[in-house]
């Protein structure tokens, strides 16, 4: 595709939430989002080239000398589109090297689709100026968000969630060329998992789509064990070539930040409040289920849960993970029967999984994948997400600041709003900035999906969820109006100001389904 | 497809192993087998449609009344691929009640796709001759296959390796359009796995590509459990409809019959021949791997290797299943680091897979599948295999027998030939019928592929192994020539008579590229 020439965007459209959004970028059209659910999908999932036995070593063995000659091997060629997971976080060794090799053999044009980028990708920058990196379709944190708010991307971005990600790639909406899969083991045919090694991360979830769809499949290991790795969480199957180098990943810094419970008494009142509301619902009940992120807050509601199980005798069926110490003590105190994991936040984390048969290896294929025959994220009583701004109609935004810079990705925070019961527990303010406003700068879930807002001086509960409301009657948290709590919040802290934004769009952000939902704006500098 | 009224075959010509094979049957066209590694695919796998989450329950609870409710909602209609798996082998009580309720609707001119069949289901005869059933693609054991050599089947039947079977529906070369998946423990959800339940049977490999590719999948169970079924070996992903029924697998008949080590004197002399063989060689070292069957003398094999590693300290690294009691054994002991499992033989199997790590879920897809970037076959170092007739130039049938009846599956035999060394430990002669012949009834396996024939009476090594004669000199095993072998089985038996077979085709063998090995003739009576 002849990306340098074409358009970024064009056809710009008022979609079903009112956002406007383009219909066209990068060369291809895109859907504005229709509402939840409308949007209906035809055709059939892409189908990867068939390939032969014959073509491949007699022995099974991929190795090949270096990630250069793998890329070579696999035909890597302007316009190409390459894709790399994110397991690794801010530890990740491997994603540089590749566009390094990329630019060595000059080539142009390539979109990168990270599963998501982290501040160590920040030298990716210096390819997305000189042409090498033509885009980013992928969740992008910190300073390659800001490069990107500031309009300086030959491409539009384009945000997607986990499960959007699986769904885009089984789709054919996007075409990988060439997945890299960098894996803390791996065998000579390509078979790796996340679970051991010396930067054991895990899982490889994130990578199961592209080993799928991918035309052709590189992993990447510094822990070679003889056939057969087990498990193979990535299949050998699917694996073109084998590349052995000295380390893939920084073991403490794969490890994420934010693993330990808040000791904030802001943070530990919302925390509180929520376990208490999920209480006092009835949502906390035997054989329930949840998923906590990896957030101070998130976890502390964790740790409520597991006390209110263990007091009344009770047991959750399972937890979705990001999972870190307090899930694996909960699971190992028998608080519930099965974690189903979709990346694991630290080494409890990663122990866990290699040595508890109940501790399960999801992906966004079983867990949010839109364009299935349902999904796992459907089963989970009560999910606990975080979000920049909400607005009053419920609508949340988890991407872009209220200055209107792009900061942060996705990840399966789009994917959860299709659980049973959904609840934001964020401060009314940041930096004596309201968190909940008029509109949000970009919306990323519409308001239909959240149920609740609990911040420090109330909980609102979303108007279609009159069932909740019903069971709230009497309860002695302070259940408000979330205009009521937008008063509270404007009075403290005055009106806030808009963000100074232009009217060129920079990135989009597609629904689960693949639909356009909001768009990124430039920042008006 | 109008399936009534085209040709039954056309076009028929002659292979790159001389047999005379149609290049059109069943409305559709096909390869003629151009020699092993010869054939390169061209194209995309086949991508089923897209689908979405909001088309299906929304509390993912997919139980519906009853199979004939699930093949109605399936959109059941005449001339559709319905396929079934033969995990339960001689007890399955689901294959004949999806045809029941066919006929019931009055549906004609369906294609059976199962992985395999069995006498249990020669209840489909009434619907292959009243137009129910058109025409099976999968392994007809005993009485279908007899139904078929001798010209009664509407359509073609085409036999295809468990790889096979794999390779055609990944590739398209048949559509499923309704998969029934028979499972022994199953969630709402669709998630089913096949090592716990009153018909436990231990794993579900076979229903893998049914289930990823088929157009609607419905899964059968008896053992209903809360979400998350776990392990989940079918992903309820895929799944469309749920149904529960009071049995869908008779326990005692799930089990195969040949479970036990042979006592007889001709067949111990070829597993020890075979094993002394596999010791001079030096393929039996430590961190080896082998494949054997569930024949006796397979079973027998196996012990002689669990002993030879024992008084040496060695070990072997894996070996591939049909699991039974016996190779339990020799993990439990620490005489194999992993049993890579692709269908359980026994109730010892089950358990093993349901609980022990080491015992690995393995599938066609993993194994066998010859449009793959490799598959696991390509590691073991020797298979000890079956067969009903080997010819001079060492080519192999597993299907025929010297009448010319079709009474015997495929199974994985095709695609083990890919491993390192084939052995085939086989009598000189059965009921006074030479083993060794001229030419083989049906080619299944082409010689060059076939390393070494163990008779009781001496062992020939394929002149393509000089590798192997050449480790073999000096040994004191009788190393003879295939031609002394067959010579020697003449001079007891006699010249043995051709099969009466007509010029008709009944049935056709596909090599595991998809291509055309060979035709089945009908009997002449």
């Amino acid at each position: 595709m002849d990306q340098e020439n074409m358009s970024k965007y064009d056809k710009l459209t008022t979609n079903a939430v009112g956002r406007i959004v383009p219909q066209v970028f990068n060369g291809k059209d895109a859907v504005p989002f229709l509402g939840v659910g409308k949007f209906k999908p035809t055709g059939r999932k892409h189908g990867p080239p068939i390939v032969s036995v014959a073509d491949y070593p007699e022995d099974g063995n991929k190795i090949v000398p270096s990630l250069k000659d793998a890329l070579i091997r696999a035909g890597i060629a302007d316009g190409m589109t390459i894709s790399t997971h994110h397991h690794f976080r801010n530890g990740d060794l491997v994603g540089n090297q590749i566009f390094d090799a990329a630019a060595e053999l000059g080539i142009k044009n390539l979109t990168w689709m990270p599963s998501a980028s982290f501040d160590c990708h920040s030298p990716m920058i210096k390819y997305l100026e000189n042409g090498v990196i033509h885009h980013i379709e992928g969740s992008m944190n910190g300073a390659l968000g800001r490069f990107t708010s500031e309009g300086k991307m030959a491409g539009l971005g384009v945000l997607r969630s986990h499960g959007g990600r699986y769904q885009a790639i089984q789709d054919g909406d996007v075409h990988i060329d060439i997945a890299v899969i960098a894996a803390p083991t791996a065998d000579c045919f390509g078979n790796a998992t996340g679970d051991r090694g010396p930067a054991a991360c895990g899982l490889l979830g994130f990578a199961l789509a592209d080993s799928q769809y991918a035309d052709k499949v590189i992993v990447v290991t510094d822990n070679l064990v003889p056939f057969p790795c087990v498990p193979w969480q990535i299949q050998g199957n699917y694996v073109d070539f084998v590349v052995l180098m000295d380390k893939v990943g920084i073991p403490e810094k794969i490890i994420s930040g934010t693993t330990e419970i808040t000791k904030s008494p802001d943070r530990l009142l919302l925390a509180e409040m929520t376990a208490q509301f999920c209480q006092e619902t009835g949502i906390v009940h035997d054989g329930f289920s949840f998923q906590a992120g990896a957030g101070g807050t998130a976890l502390s509601i964790g740790i409520y849960f597991a006390e209110m199980l263990r007091r009344q005798g009770m047991k959750a069926r399972f937890a979705r993970g990001g999972s870190n110490k307090y899930l694996v003590k909960m699971l190992e105190d028998g608080l519930v029967d099965y974690i189903l994991d979709g990346q694991t936040f630290d080494l409890d984390g990663v122990r866990s999984m290699r040595e508890n048969p109940n501790h399960l290896n999801t992906s966004p294929f079983t867990s949010y994948n839109y364009h299935g025959k349902g999904n796992f994220a459907q089963f989970v009583d009560v999910v606990i997400l975080g979000a920049t701004e909400v607005d009053v109609n419920f609508n949340a935004n988890v991407v872009t600041h209220s200055d209107g810079y792009l900061l942060h990705g996705i990840g399966g925070w789009m994917n959860c709003l299709l659980s049973k019961c959904v609840i934001l527990p964020i401060p009314l303010f940041r930096d004596r900035m309201p968190v909940i406003r008029d509109e949000v700068t970009t919306i990323c879930g519409p308001g239909e999906l959240i149920d609740v807002i609990v911040t420090e001086r109330g909980i609102a509960i979303n108007p279609l969820r009159t069932d909740l409301i019903d069971k709230m009657k009497g309860s002695s948290l302070p259940i408000k109006t979330i205009h009521q709590l937008k008063a509270e919040a404007e009075k403290i802290c005055g009106k806030p100001q808009k963000p100074r934004l232009t009217d060129e769009v920079v990135a989009v952000i597609k629904w689960v389904d693949g639909t356009v939902i909001d768009s990124v704006f430039r920042i008006d500098k």
